[in-house]
Formats: structure tokens, sequence, C-alpha cells
């Protein structure tokens, strides 16, 4: 299995309805692209100091399957359309779990 | 659920013995801290350019058990030991999934 993984810092100014829209938009790709095994996406809880601002955990069973989520219409339209404006950092990785 | 996520960078001149000291110590935990309901580690499997070197994926039923396994000896011992020595960047974030 690949585990891939986004955190992603907004700028202070995003808005909650940007905000929501992030997470809105990625909880609906699941439906979309089947390659997706696991998913959990959301905003930090705040429970520690200097964390990012939102997560996204992902699970697929080949490479290849992460690479069809990674360039799936669907999901180039939300980083195009609501992470892209409110983006201000983002930190990554795969690794086999 | 709580998902908790920690994504390390390592210094260039870090060992493949001090990163797999990492991967070693952080795989322990999960025989050691009951709370922890699903975890995975692992060192980045360089798909992407830019991404951080090594992947921390944990889950727990509370904010409660989140918190046992942050502040637990074993936990400790592995940041100061091993991750602590090597460590250039850290982010993170703790999430609803």
């Amino acid at each position: 299995m690949i585990q891939h993984v986004v955190l992603l810092t907004f700028v202070p100014e995003a808005t909650p309805e940007q905000r929501a829209a992030v997470t809105d938009g990625l909880r609906a790709l699941p439906a979309l692209i089947s390659q997706i095994k696991r998913y959990a996406v959301g905003p930090d809880l705040g429970l520690a100091p200097d964390n990012a601002s939102f997560g996204i955990v992902a699970e697929f069973e080949t490479r290849a399957d992460y690479e069809v989520y990674r360039d799936h219409p669907a999901h180039q339209q939300v980083i195009t359309d609501h992470i892209g404006p409110i983006r201000a950092g983002r930190a990554a990785i795969q690794f086999e779990r």
C-alpha cells in the first residue's frame, strides 16, 4: 500500500467559506476516483502550536493508483479552484505502509 | 477518530543507519502503547521532488489517547535518541477523520 500525505498551510486571511470549500471538494473525490482505497481530510484541531492548517491522508494499492489520483481532473480542479487561492505552504510524502 | 500526522525532514548528512533507527524505533511503539489504533511510518519513496524525508500516520480513538502517545516515555525516547540528532524540519497536524 502507498500512503500519500499532504499537509497544507493556508494564508491567514483565508475565510471559513474558502477553507470549507477545500474540505468539501476533497471529500467528494473518493466517489469519483475508484483507485482511492482510504481517504481522510480535515482542518487542524488546534491541539499543538505551529501545526499545518489542513491534512490529507490517502491510501492506494499501487503507485499507479496514486498517480491516477494525483493527475485526475477532479482532483486537479479542487487544487486549482480551492486550494491554490489560499495556499501558503505544502509538505508531502509518499511511503510504503 | 483522531488522525495524527508528522512529516519530518532529515539533514542531508543523516546516514542510512540513523534513518533506519528512526523507522525501527517508531515501529516498536504500537506494541508498547495500546492507545495506538493504527500506525504507519516510513521513508519517502522519491516519487515527487521537494517531499519530506519521513512520514508518520497514526490514528487514535480519542484526543486523550493521542496525548498518551505524544507523552509516552518510549515515544519520547525515540524522539530524543534517533529523530532529534538528524531532524532538519517538522510539519504536523491532528484532525478528525
